[in-house]
C-alpha cells in the first residue's frame, strides 16, 4: 500500500479569488508580512503497490485537476503501515 | 522572502464527501487499486523573512483551517528568488 499526494493549484494566469480573500483578510486581523496567498486542493490517495506512476498521472489529470485552469504535482509518500491521515479514512 | 505551504485536511472522524465522490468515480472510469481518497486544501503563502513560525501557526489556525473539523500542517519551502507558483500571483 502506498500513499500518494496530489497538490492542485490554479495556474499563474488564473485569478484566485479564494487566495486573494485570505491575503486581504490577513492585515485586517493584524498579520503583517504575507505578500501572497494562493489556494488550491490537496488530495491524499491510498493506492495498491501495483498502481504505476502513469496511472496516477492520468487519475490526477482526469479527476483531480482541470488541465485548462490548474497545475498539479503527484508525489508518492512512503507509508509502512496504516498509520494515519489517509489510512483510517475508509 | 520565504514560501510557506499549509495543507489542511478534514479530521479522520469527519466525513469527506468530496473525497468519497472521487473514490467512487475512479472504478467507473477504469482506475482500479485506489482504496481511499481524502480531499483537503493546499495553501501557498509568500511571507517576509521576519514572519516567525508562531505567527504562521496562528494564521493557519485562524484563517486557513477550522480547528474543529480540520487538521493542518505548516512547512517552510526554501525559495531563493521569485521563481514560480506563488511568486507571480500578486
Amino acid at each position: 500500500m502506498a500513499r500518494v499526494v496530489v497538490d492542485v493549484m490554479p495556474k499563474q494566469e488564473i485569478l484566485d479569488p479564494q487566495g486573494q480573500a485570505v491575503a486581504g483578510a490577513l492585515p485586517r486581523l493584524g498579520f503583517e508580512g504575507v505578500t501572497s496567498v494562493r489556494q488550491g486542493k490537496h488530495f491524499e490517495l491510498e493506492v495498491d503497490d501495483d498502481v504505476d506512476d502513469e496511472t496516477l498521472e492520468r487519475i490526477a489529470e482526469t479527476l483531480l485537476a482541470n488541465p485548462v485552469t490548474e497545475d498539479w504535482t503527484v508525489r508518492r509518500v512512503t507509508v509502512e503501515s496504516a498509520d494515519g491521515s489517509v489510512a483510517g479514512a475508509v
